[in-house]
């Protein structure tokens, strides 16, 4: 069984900060950064493309709850959302899970993002295809 | 007003993939890989803190119906899903916005995280305060 189903049934404890029917939040052991919660929905699904509606809603939901209680309670006015879907894209724990990473300056997470010049006809192909 | 609600409502055009009531998703011009998407709340909401329940279900229901067609259409098995909410998270354009990116290998987007040792004692504090 992986590590979360396992905080999720009780065998292994965590740091809980929120709980509903679909979702629970804890804190992640190894806080990149101070207050930095995980939302999990209690449904073992791998990745974003498993998630159901009523499992998205209640994941962005329980983001938005934590990220304004790290705001109450410490004060952060900073906050990136970060799943990763998949080993390309860092996702190392199996089990869907939402990030809330609060960022105060000369923190210990960096996001590198090269963009691209627009190229239009390009943009215009790929959304041909994505509405088809 | 903000370029995003300028898209909104039609006055710079985009790359329209979904859209229904409450939110807004296009094609990011700056591809930083292909399939960059945008999840936008129609209303002007500055970042995750003033999100209103109702968004909060659409933004991430738009995510998951954003990912499923990338990987129907361009094969993409995985994503990240980023919100950067407030200029020390990264935030450029002051209206919420959750990036969906795929990720191909040797793309253009790093995140580094460093994490820490659990601080078991440190973490129950914490979680009390965020209890309360």
């Amino acid at each position: 069984m992986c590590v979360f189903c396992k905080i999720i049934n009780g065998e292994i404890p965590c740091s809980k900060v929120y709980e509903n029917e679909l979702v629970v939040a804890f804190l992640d052991i190894s806080q990149v950064t101070k207050g930095h919660t995980l939302i999990v929905p209690k449904r073992h699904v791998e990745n974003v493309f498993g998630l159901t509606k009523e499992e998205s809603a209640a994941i962005m939901e329980a983001s938005v709850y934590v990220a304004n209680k790290l705001k109450e309670k410490l004060n952060v006015e900073n906050v990136n959302l970060l799943n990763n879907s998949g080993v390309l894209a860092g996702q190392c724990v199996m089990h869907f899970h939402m990030h809330v990473i609060p960022r105060y300056g000369n923190d210990d997470i960096e996001i590198k993002q090269v963009e691209h010049e627009p190229n239009f006809e390009e943009l215009g192909k790929l959304c041909k295809l994505l509405n088809e």
